[in-house]
C-alpha cells in the first residue's frame, strides 16, 4: 500500500527511456537509482535486457473487438481532438488523468460478431482544466466531444504519475523541512519520500487537492521502507506544490538501525539451494491461444482479456462451451477489481490516515508491473502489454502487464477408485502483479475445464513500517499498545486489512438473472418423525431487491449464493445456475460512520447485487480520492432497486486481517485468499468425464 | 459415506491374489468384477500391469526408527505370541481388528538418535473374541502380553474386511429379502449390496453388533451407486450374521434409469481432448530423499512417515531448518487425520442412520487405495506401501498407498517489483486417497519452504443418492422436501456435510506449549484522541484451561491462534510459535443432543486444545462403532485440564456443507479445502530470501 515512490516512477521512467525515446518525458532517473535496479544501460542482467529488448511498439495496433482498449492510434487521437476543444485551448493547466475506452452498450457487444464492423469507438476521459474535474466522452469516428455535467459532489481523479512524481520532491523546496531532516541525522541525499494518499477527515482538507508525504533514509539499503523518520508529515497541496503543514512528532524515534533488511539474493549472505531445477513442460506447447491480441481460446473456455489503468484486469465475456450441445454459453460479462481499501490501524497523528484505496486513488493498473519471466509467471507463459495514456495525454507501452499461462500443480480434478479413473487438473491462470509502493498485489483469474473460476489475490512486497525506540518486547510497558508487532530492532509493523473489491457481472445463459440465497438451516424433527432430533435442509429464497442481496457471512448461519438464469432449466428442470463460494476471507470490523470505513463502505458486506448500471463500477466510487464516501457501492445498494430476473452484478470483497510477524521482514512471503464462480445445476452433468487418463 | 462394497473388497481381494497368493484369502472375485476392473490376469492395462508387478514384497523389513509401522515379521510374531495366549487358545471364534504399532513414549522418541538400539517394539492389537471386545500390549522382545482393563461402555472396534465382505450377501440366506429384490424387478444376478454403519439411536441397537445393508442394482452400469433399491434396508447381527428386520418402505420408488451414469472414459461420447500434454519435470530428479522407508527429508523439511490402518498417514517428528543457526527445529511432533463425520440430511426410515464416523468404523488407512501413477500423482513421486493385518492376524501389503512428490503450479513464493526479486513456490506433498465406497477423500500435507504445512482435504468420487419417483422438477409439489437435489432422472443427490479432524500434537522448540488466541478487536477513540473513530487492536489471551480453548470461528469476531514456547523468544523478545491459520470450513449445525452429534461431538468446535495424553487420540472415541459418544475429544475436553506452558494437542476440524447439484453426476468434480501451520515469530526473518531466482 501506499504510492510507488520514486523508485516506481522511475522504473516506468526507464521504461519510457528505452521503449519511447522519442515520447521522452521531461524527467530522467538520478544515476544512483539505475545503479539500484542494476540496470544501467549496459548491464548485462536478464531484467535489464528484457527491458531494454525491442518489443513490438504497438504503434501500428488496431482494435479487432468493440471490447479493445483504445491504441496508441486512438489515444493520440484522443489528444488530438480535445487540443481544438475550448477548454484545453486557452492557457490554462490541465492533466489527464484517465483516457480508457469507454465501452459499447452491453446488447451491442453481444450482438456484435467477427464478421461485424465494430461499433463506433468511444474514449471516456477524465481530465482536470483550471482546477476543475471533467469528464468527457470523445467520439473517434465523428471526433465529437461530450462534455458529461457529473461533477461530484466530493473526491478527485485518480492521481497521475505527474501528481507522484511532481510532490515527491516539493517539500525540499521548504526550508523548515530541510532543518526537520538534517536535525533527524538524515542526510539529505539518502532522503526517500512517498506520497500517501490522505483519505478525508473533514472540512479542513476540503476544497483542494491535497496529500501527505512521509519520507525514509535509504542509507546503507535498498529496503528504505524499514527506515522510517517516524511521525514526520507533511501536508501539500498537489496543484499549488505549497508545503501547508509540517507535523513532526517522532524526533525522540530513532531511525532504526535493523540489520538485514536488504532483501536481494545478492546481499544474502545464506544461499539456499533448496530444491533440484523444476518446470512445467509443454512438449507440444501451450493449449490456448490468444487471437486478435485479446481474445483468449483455452479448452472449452474463450474470453476477452485486457488491461486497464484503473483495474488492472479485465476479463469480458467468459464463455464456456456446454460438452453435449457444443454451445458456447455465457458465464460472465465482465470481471475485474473494482477497488481495494487498506486501513491502517494506528489511530496516531502520523497513522491514521492510512486508509488506501488503491484502485480509485493510485489505479490499480497503472501501479501493475512488468512481469518477470520464469519468476512471476512459468516457462511458455504468453504476455501482455498494456497501453496507457500519460497526464499529457500521450500513450505508453506498459510492457508484459498480463500474463496467461497453464499450471499443473499435480492437483487432482476428479477421481474414484473402483476403476482407474482420475483426471489431473490443468488450469489456465491469467496474472498480474502491482506494486503499490511497498505491497505487492499478485492477482490470478484461473479458469478450470469444470466450469469453475477461481479469483486469487497473494499479497507479497514489504510492510508499512512504523520507527519505535524499543529494540526488545523486555522494554515495551505492559499496558502500551505498540500498534502491532516489533518485528526488528526499531521496527514495528502495524497492523491493517487489506479488502479487494470485484465486480462480477454475471450473465448466466443470458443477461437477466436472479439472486438466490441457498439458506442451509436446522430443522428439528417432530417427536416420533425420526430417530434423528435434526437434520440441515436448503431454504431457498430469491432476493427481490438490493437489501435482500446484502450478505455478511456467518458460519453458523452458512448460505450458497446462486446466480441463476430462472426462464432456463435443465432437462430435469434445475434452473441453471454458478454459485459464488467465498473461501477464507476477513471482514471490516470499523465502525461505520468512521470516515475511512465510509468511504470504503463496500466493505461493510461480503456480498452485494445491484441492478447493472454503466456509471456503477467503481465500489468507492468513480472520483475516490479525497472523496467524502457519497457515490459508493453502499449507496447505490440502499435505493433498493429490483434485482430479481434482471440484469444484475455480482460484488464479492475478499478480506485479511494483517497481524505482521517477524517471518514478514523484510519482505514477506506470500499469503493469498481466494474464492469460486462454480456451476450449479449449469451443466447436465459432470463436464469433464470425457478427459482421458494420463499416461506416459 | 460409506462402506466400500464388494468392489472395493474385490480390489483387495485382486491384489491379494497377486502378491500373496500364499495367504489366498478364502474368497475368490467374480469374473465379472474382474471384467469391470478391467483387470484379467492378462490384462495389457497399465493399471492392471502396476497391480501385477513384482513389488518388493516387504518380508525382510526390518524398523530403523522406533516409531516405523509394524513389519511383516512383526505382526506375524504377534500372531504366533497371541496364538499361545489362552484367549485365543481356546476354541472360541475371534478377529483382529487392530495391530498396529504402539509407539514408545515421547520422551524416549525425542531422545532416541540413530546412534542408539530401538526402544522395545510393542503392538497394540484390538481384538474380539468370544463376543467380547480386548485391547492388549504385546512386547515383541519379551513376549510378553498385558491385557488392558480399558472395555469401553459402549462402542465396538473398527470393522474388519472380514465383517464387511461377510456381511454383504448374508441377507440373501434369507428368503424375505430375495422376495422383496426379485417385487422389485432386480435379478439377483444384478444386486450390489453395502455394508453401512448404522450409528447408535439408542436401547434398541445395544448389546450386540449390528450392520445395515442396502442395496443397488448394477444392472447396465459399473456406477450402481445411481440405481438405488430405495427405501429398502437390512438390519443384521454381524456376529451371527442373523436378518433382524427389513425394512422395505421404497415399493413405490423406481430403480432409477438415469442414463449417462458410467464413469470411465471408454463409455463417454465426448472423448475431450482439452489440453496438451503437461507435465512436471525435474531434470535432476526430485530433490527429496526418503531414508530407512520413512524419514523424509527436502529442503529445509524432515519429518517421519509412516501409513496407519485407522489414520491414513502418520506425520511425526517434523522439523525445519533454521536458516540462520543450520538447526533442525521441532514444529509437530505427530499429526494425523484422527475422525471423520458425515451426516446426511434425511430424517426417513432408510436415511437417517447414515451419519458415519468414517475412521473409527471402516478405517481411514484400510479404505486407502493403491494411488496411480500419473493420475493420482505426477510424474517423479515416489510410492510407500502400506503393511496391515488382515481378521485371522496376518499381514498383508496395500502398495502404493501414499505418495510423495514435488509440486510446481507456478504460484509465486514472494515478490517485491522494485528488484526482479521473486521465488516461484516449490512444495513437497505428501498424498493419500482413501475410496471409503463411494467417497473419496483425498489428504495432502503440504511442506512450504517458509516453514508452512497446508493440510489439504478433496473430496470427489460418486455421491450416495437416494431414489425418487420424479423425474423433473416440475412433477415436486412445492412444499416437498426431497432432502436434495434432483440430479437426473429418479436421483436425488441428499444433502450432507462432511467433517475431518486432525490431531495435530504441536512441539514448538520442545514439548511444552502454550495456546494463544490472539483476538483481533474494534477499538473506538476517545473524543479528541484521533479523526479516526475506531481501528483494530490485538488483545493476546494465554489459555489457562481446555475450555478456554474451544473455538468457534466468527467472521466479526476474528482471532489468530497461536502455538507458542513461553520458554523460548526470538532476539527481539517475540515467543517464538506457529499459527493454526483455518481456511474455507463448515460448522456441523445439528442438535448437540442428536445422537449423531453426540458422537461427533469433535464437531461442537472448530479448534479445541488439550493436553497431552496416550490416550486420546481418537477424536471420535478408541471404539467408535456403535458408541454412545461416551469417549470423545468433547468429553475430554469437559474435564478443563490445565494446558498452559503444558505438552499441548491442537485440533482442528474441517467441514464441508454439500448440496448435491448436476456437476456432481455421475461423479463429482473435486472439493478442497484446507488449513495451515504457520510459522509466526517462529523464525527471526524472512527464512526464504536465499533461494535464488530462476533462470532459463
Amino acid at each position: 500500500m501506499k504510492f510507488n515512490t520514486f523508485l516506481l516512477f522511475l522504473f516506468i521512467a526507464i521504461t519510457f527511456l528505452f521503449l519511447f525515446a522519442r515520447n521522452h518525458p521531461p524527467f530522467a532517473p538520478p544515476p544512483d537509482v539505475i545503479a539500484l535496479l542494476d540496470c544501467a544501460p549496459d548491464s548485462p542482467s536478464p531484467w535489464c535486457i528484457r527491458l531494454q529488448s525491442n518489443k513490438p511498439p504497438h504503434v501500428s495496433d488496431t482494435p479487432n473487438h468493440p471490447l479493445d482498449p483504445l491504441t496508441i492510434k486512438e489515444i493520440n487521437m484522443v489528444r488530438s481532438i480535445l487540443s481544438s476543444h475550448a477548454l484545453f485551448n486557452s492557457s490554462n493547466p490541465y492533466a489527464f488523468h484517465s483516457i480508457d475506452l469507454e465501452e459499447p452498450h452491453k446488447e451491442q457487444v453481444i450482438q456484435w460478431t467477427k464478421a461485424d464492423p465494430l461499433p463506433p469507438r468511444l474514449a471516456s476521459v477524465v481530465a482536470r482544466v483550471d482546477g476543475h474535474s471533467h469528464l468527457f466522452t470523445v467520439n473517434l469516428e465523428t471526433t465529437q466531444v461530450t462534455v458529461h455535467n457529473t461533477v461530484p459532489r466530493s473526491g478527485y481523479p485518480t492521481l497521475t504519475f505527474e501528481d507522484l512524481t511532481s510532490t515527491i520532491w516539493a517539500p525540499l523546496s521548504n526550508a523548515e523541512f530541510n532543518r526537520t531532516i538534517t536535525n533527524r541525522g538524515v542526510d539529505l541525499a539518502d532522503l526517500a519520500c512517498l506520497p500517501m494518499s490522505l483519505g478525508w477527515y473533514g472540512k479542513k482538507e476540503e476544497g483542494r487537492r491535497l496529500i501527505k508525504i512521509g519520507c525514509y533514509s535509504k542509507k546503507d539499503t535498498p529496503n528504505f521502507y524499514m527506515r522510517p523518520i517516524e511521525g514526520l508529515i507533511v501536508l501539500l497541496d498537489m496543484d499549488t506544490k505549497e508545503v501547508l503543514e509540517i507535523s513532526d512528532q517522532g524526533r525522540n524515534i530513532p531511525i532504526p538501525k535493523a540489520a538485514n533488511t536488504d532483501y536481494r539474493y545478492a546481499a544474502q549472505q545464506q544461499k539456499l539451494n533448496l530444491v533440484n531445477p523444476i518446470s512445467i513442460e509443454q512438449p507440444k506447447g501451450p493449449s490456448f491461444v490468444v487471437e486478435d491480441e485479446h481474445l483468449v481460446k483455452w479448452a472449452n473456455w474463450e474470453f476477452h482479456l485486457k488491461a486497464d489503468p484503473r483495474a488492472g484486469v479485465i476479463i469480458s465475456r467468459a464463455k464456456v462451451r456446454d460438452p453435449d450441445t457444443g454451445e458456447m454459453r455465457n458465464v460472465m460479462y465482465k470481471g475485474f477489481t473494482s477497488e481495494l481499501f487498506v486501513p491502517y490501524m494506528d489511530p496516531t497523528d502520523a497513522w491514521y490516515f492510512k486508509t488506501y484505496l488503491d484502485a480509485g486513488e493510485y489505479g490499480f493498473g497503472l501501479q501493475a508491473m512488468s512481469l518477470d519471466p520464469l519468476n512471476d509467471c512459468p516457462k511458455n507463459a504468453y504476455y501482455m502489454d498494456a497501453v496507457f495514456a500519460a497526464a499529457d495525454g500521450k500513450p505508453y507501452v506498459q510492457p508484459n502487464m498480463i500474463c496467461v499461462y497453464e499450471s499443473y500443480s499435480g492437483d487432482i480434478g476428479w477421481r474414484h477408485t473402483e476403476s482407474p479413473i482420475t483426471g489431473m487438473e490443468v488450469t489456465l491462470v491469467v496474472r498480474m502483479a502491482a506494486s503499490v509502493a511497498n505491497y505487492d498485489y499478485i492477482v490470478d483469474w484461473e479458469f478450470q475445464t469444470d466450469g469453475l473460476i477461481r479469483v486469487k489475490v497473494g499479497l507479497s512486497g514489504i510492510l508499512m513500517v512504523k520507527g519505535t525506540k524499543y529494540e526488545n518486547m523486555r522494554q515495551v510497558p505492559e499496558q502500551e499498545n505498540l500498534y502491532g508487532t516489533l518485528l526488528s530492532e526499531n521496527v514495528i509493523g502495524v497492523i491493517h486489512d487489506h479488502y479487494v473489491g470485484f465486480y462480477l457481472d454475471m450473465d448466466i445463459d443470458g443477461s437477466d438473472n436472479s439472486f438466490v440465497k441457498v439458506n442451509i438451516k436446522r430443522q428439528d424433527t417432530s417427536p416420533g418423525e425420526s430417530p434423528r432430533k435434526s437434520y440441515l435442509k436448503a431454504v431457498r429464497n430469491v432476493a427481490k431487491t438490493e437489501k435482500d442481496a446484502q450478505i455478511q457471512l456467518k458460519l453458523y448461519d452458512p448460505s450458497e449464493f446462486h446466480v441463476i438464469n430462472p426462464t432456463k432449466k435443465t432437462r430435469i428442470g434445475n434452473p441453471v445456475g454458478y454459485k459464488v463460494v467465498p473461501a477464507a476471507t476477513a471482514a471490516s470490523l470499523l465502525d461505520h460512520d468512521d470516515p475511512p470505513q465510509k468511504r470504503a463502505a463496500f466493505t461493510n458486506n461480503q456480498i452485494w447485487v445491484t441492478p447493472y448500471n454503466r456509471s456503477e463500477q467503481w465500489a468507492g466510487g468513480l472520483f475516490t480520492y479525497q472523496s467524502h464516501g457519497e457515490d459508493t457501492l453502499a449507496v447505490w445498494s440502499e435505493r433498493d432497486r429490483p434485482i430479481e430476473n434482471k440484469d444484475i452484478v455480482v460484488w464479492y470483497t475478499l478480506g485479511f486481517h494483517h497481524i505482521p510477524c517477524q517471518e514478514d521482514f523484510p519482505i514477506m512471503p506470500t499469503v493469498s485468499a481466494s474464492f469460486d464462480l462454480k456451476p450449479v445445476n449449469f451443466f447436465e452433468r459432470n463436464p469433464i468425464l470425457g478427459v482421458p487418463p494420463n499416461f506416459e
